[in-house]
């Protein structure tokens, strides 16, 4: 079986076979098919597609490329989420706690931010002490101890999507179906959970820009998750303005924590809603029938979760356990805090009809809270706080956006980004759904 | 202009300009684009395509990137040939002498053999002590002194090309239209002569299938040529059975000493036409008008050229110039010659309907003819021999073809190929034309 003639067979668009894509990722993952060959590959793969067989044997074959985690020493039933990713999405620090303190073990590895989305690690990071950098040895002693633990993706986890992704994303095959489903699955399922959570967005902001292609995403999603044995469901949501109002490392940390401890603003009441969704459906996959099967009842009891101060303790637990400063958690204050606060008025009153949540995350890459490129540092502090929401009313000079930043140039940069960024209107519109549909194995 | 970027729009089958293709293959050829990111455009130009305009660029770009040859000291006009590359085309061999023979100089940088085409570099080393290396000033040298001269090709013309090639071998992106016209016309424009006359190949044994492909190329081709300022005519001509009866490098040389001799056998008649053809074009493009205008006439002189030894003479100089045994030359049957001649039978009496040069190539290469990568060695003297035509009635038993090998294992491969090589029937088949049309740029 020679790379060239794989490269050739999926060119014309041909099928390929579960022996002949198992060897390809073999072989790369080991070194003996070299980048260009994979590259060319990727681009033929990107331009010809694949169907949803060879979709799931990619996955697997990404999947078993290194170890699988086992974690039925921790659980008998471990459950996991992934968000596609999004803008202000941070979900996971909101998610983690909460389910963990209805006694359900959570141990989530995530990534870094790179271009205009955000990572959760580097959120987490705002946190000084908090350590990411777990062996895979402490990250069972934590989650076995403590119930929760997030941290970074260990690196023998799927190594061939770790090298695939790197050449995805200096070839220009990263926004593909096939390439993105197997991708996130193939990391799900070497990461051991039972359950699965899914997150598909769509919008500006997202990878999928529609919601029949997110449903797409989602339904080959799970079919792939099914195929190996996994439970999952996807949630459908809508990322075209900003999840909460705060976009940006630290002012999303401080975000969540306001959540977790039941007091999120209006502004970020929209957020709240979509961690109480996420954490439901985690319950419900946890609870494999016997238990948590009435959505509503659960979600009023995550609620409360939330209110009682229950979820904050145990992130506050994580925290400590992973070596965080807990003062942070207890005063968000003491959170990186940027030199300049610039706010951003209405030009005119009006209804907010729109709120391009991909200028926002450009104005807060552009103050310097992503990176261009894996490794560079990230300003942990700045970012940029959008208090409205679609469908408000907004006076003339009332402030749309604030802007926190340590330089003026970027400030001005963001500006010309925000001045983009919203649309106002006489007519006041309906504020689109958080979640338009569900897929489930179950 | 960043790499990814130009992928992306390719991808996307947008046009690239002509900043962006000079950009592309200038940093390419430079080192500071990688081999996956141009191995990921290449696999996006041949899915996408590329217009008329982008394959011009393209081709001037990579005839740019190294020395162009100026050879107007040598001549005030001067003539090249290409043929795309068909099974026992020797072509070269015999219409160098020819054309040099009638005071048009010429000089000629070739290549060798890759897969089941051969090369004419191979060819001439069948020749011992003939020197394919030439230095440039060797080259210019020689071509001043004697008036024809054919060596391989110097590593300063066109390296865009070189790198390109033998990355397109390695990703499945060789045959495509864009980058097989851009690959020949960028060699042909930075070897510097005036006139071209390109020999594009279709059927089995070519490169382009169909007659319709190879007029799409040879017409893409020429208007390269006219662009570059260049007189460019491209002959279409059919390669379903083989150009004359000799495939494999010895062999091959036998049959072009025999032709300039004035000596082809009756299956060589083929050959020897097809190369006053070419060789009538080429003068035609010398004569600017002024000189060989007449078709006839030209090639009535030019088989007298044959006729009279005079080709055959130059041919001798050439080989004495270049430091080859002349003996050879003068005796063929001193080449290289196999240990073994195995004869394949007609299983049955008929007209020959078709001889698959393909075939025919692959039973060479099978032999030992050819070369699988780029460096490996090659047997000169093996290859198959093939004394019967299209249309020509062969009895039960009669032979089809004579295997000159060296080892009774790869004589049975060989054997195993030309089982599938001829068709007989009972119904005599007219002989396919030599030359199907011709596109000029005069």
């Amino acid at each position: 079986m020679r790379a060239v003639d794989l490269i050739a067979k999926k060119r014309d668009g041909e099928v390929l076979t579960r022996e002949e894509i198992k060897h390809f990722i073999d072989d790369f993952t080991r070194g003996d098919i070299p980048d260009y060959q994979a590259a060319a590959w990727l681009m033929a793969v990107f331009l010809r597609g694949m169907n949803r067989q060879e979709i799931v044997d990619l996955t697997l074959a990404m999947a078993y490329s290194g170890d699988v985690l086992d974690l039925s020493d921790i659980s008998e039933y471990s459950v996991d989420k992934h968000s596609s990713g999004g803008v202000g999405d941070k979900t996971s620090l909101v998610v983690l706690p909460l389910v963990a303190a209805c006694g359900v073990p959570v141990a989530k590895m995530s990534g870094r931010g790179l271009g205009f989305s955000g990572g959760t690690l580097d959120k987490l990071e705002s946190i000084a002490g908090y350590n990411v950098n777990l062996s895979g040895e402490e990250f069972r002693a934590l989650a076995k101890a403590n119930g929760i633990v997030l941290a970074g993706q260990s690196a023998s986890l799927a190594p061939a999507d770790a090298k695939l992704y790197a050449l995805r994303d200096v070839t220009a095959t990263v926004p593909c179906l096939p390439l993105i489903a197997s991708s996130i699955m193939s990391k799900k399922i070497a990461a051991g959970a039972n359950g699965i959570v899914l997150d598909v967005k769509y919008g500006r902001g997202a990878f999928m820009t529609t919601a029949e292609d997110a449903r797409a995403l989602a339904q080959i999603m799970v079919e792939i998750g099914a195929d190996a044995g996994r439970d999952v469901i996807a949630l459908i949501s809508n990322m075209n303005q900003p999840l909460g109002a705060a976009v940006g490392n630290a002012l999303e940390v401080r975000e969540a924590i306001q959540v977790l401890g039941g007091h999120a603003p209006a502004e970020a009441k929209d957020f709240e809603e979509h961690c109480l969704i996420v954490a439901t459906q985690m319950l419900r996959l946890a609870g494999r029938g016997q238990r948590w099967t009435d959505e509503a009842q659960t979600h009023a009891m995550l609620q409360e979760m939330l209110e009682s101060g229950k979820a904050l303790a145990v992130f506050r637990r994580m925290v400590e356990a992973q070596g965080g400063d807990v003062r942070m958690v207890d005063d968000p204050a003491l959170l990186p805090s940027a030199r300049l606060l610039v706010p951003h008025h209405a030009p005119t009153g009006g209804y907010v009809a729109d709120v391009d949540a991909l200028a926002i995350a450009r104005a807060s890459f552009d103050l310097g809270a992503g990176r261009e490129k894996k490794g560079d540092p990230v300003d942990l502090a700045v970012g940029v706080y959008v208090p409205v929401k679609i469908g408000q009313y907004v006076k003339k000079g009332g402030v749309l956006a604030m802007i926190y930043t340590n330089s003026e140039a970027k400030a001005e940069m963001a500006r010309e980004q925000l001045a983009r960024a919203f649309e106002l209107s006489n007519v006041r519109m309906t504020p689109p759904p958080l979640v338009d549909g569900m897929i489930s194995s179950l």
